[in-house]
């Protein structure tokens, strides 16, 4: 779906982590200098700049902030789950997924989406309320991955997990009061890594539905990890014993 | 060090945070209706607070944006180089240390702090110039693990290096075009991990001293992961090992 960006640091971010654009607006009319390096970028790379009113890019900005520059950016679309469940009994590996209950941080959805595209994890659920979906903020985050890695949003997660159950999928929560070291359970089948939201961890709905419930040990005095880097963590012990 | 956050949400996400704050300042005279919670909140957790004027929050802030609130933080010290090897030498473990090439995003450097923690890590290494150093930002990413977790600040990054290989150190730099896999390597002994800045990786100075150079095989078609990620991967399999 196309999303804008605005400011010269969001765009310029974007450009130069070779995201898509499908068109840059700058303002009719006196260009400021600090402007000009982004129309010899836009020639460069053959995007489109459309030349607009004040008004106009302060409509399409939905701010008078937008520094006389904005871009039309592709953010990808999400999944059906029924979609990605068709796409996943095409491969020949017993499909890996993650579900995360309420991340809220967009830095780390992405990076969640870059380790996941790293280590094989086919794709991601979230849920529609109280979590960051995809926009632009994500996808630059993901370094690109959030086009690769199919993200599917549903409204009701815990229904999700009873479907996805019915159909073969364990479900392996991450709990630091877990006993059960995230390294000695098996990943090898249908599998599910779940997650919690950043300082609340898993609710008690989703955790209960969980067939294992694994943590990290930790060596200091902080209880837990950042939400994207135990996601990684898991990730790799994943593919490691696939 | 001393340090003045101002705004609802910074002063609020640190309050939740649990970090310490040695004062409080609100404006003096009318007090508004979305400042009080944080006077109940500084009278449970038995926090000062200041009553000052508008004139002098604007100075302490630096800024007029300051939402009538501002708080003195409590920001870790930074170690010496001397002072961080005389505590390793009074421990039973060859010691584990990280060096960050030019990391600048505080939300990596707070995630590392964190994951360093609960890895065993006993000691970060940063450059002064073109990196992110000890800020509350930093702190707070790092869920307090910045105040438990020693961070030596250095001008001269190189000679740093050149300094720990006289120490015994060696050296294991993450780069991904390097054929070693990280799981291979063996960090048993005094260990430096070195990781690089977000985007341009190592620079070549830092990289052509490292005695080793690893990668994390990837699944997908992005080739490299978040650097506090990386940084995660490479800790706990070190902690595996020990």
């Amino acid at each position: 779906m196309k999303e804008i960006i605005y400011g010269k640091n969001p765009v310029s971010e974007w450009l130069e982590a070779g995201l898509e654009i499908s068109r840059i607006f700058l303002m009719k009319g006196n260009i400021h200098n600090s402007v000009v390096p982004f129309v010899k970028k836009a020639e460069q790379q053959k995007i489109m700049i459309k030349y607009v009113s004040r008004q106009e890019l302060a409509r399409l900005a939905g701010t008078e902030n937008h520094q006389q520059i904005a871009a039309e950016v592709n953010v990808p679309d999400y999944w059906h789950l029924d979609g990605l469940l068709a796409k996943l009994k095409d491969e020949k590996q017993a499909p890996l997924l993650a579900l995360l209950d309420g991340v809220q941080d967009p830095h780390n959805l992405g990076a969640i989406l870059r380790s996941a595209d790293g280590a094989g994890v086919q794709g991601i659920i979230i849920p529609k309320d109280k979590a960051v979906g995809l926009k632009p903020s994500v996808v630059k985050a993901s370094a690109g991955a959030a086009a690769y890695v199919p993200v599917v949003q549903v409204v009701n997660l815990s229904r999700t997990i009873d479907d996805l159950k019915k159909e073969g999928f364990w479900f392996f929560g991450t709990d630091q009061d877990a006993e059960m070291d995230y390294t000695t359970a098996d990943y090898k089948g249908k599998s599910v890594i779940v997650l919690g939201s950043e300082g609340k961890g898993m609710r008690r709905i989703v955790r209960e539905k969980c067939d294992f419930l694994v943590s990290i040990p930790m060596a200091g005095k902080v209880n837990s990890l950042n939400v994207s880097v135990s996601a990684a963590l898991l990730f790799f012990e994943a593919k490691k014993q696939r």
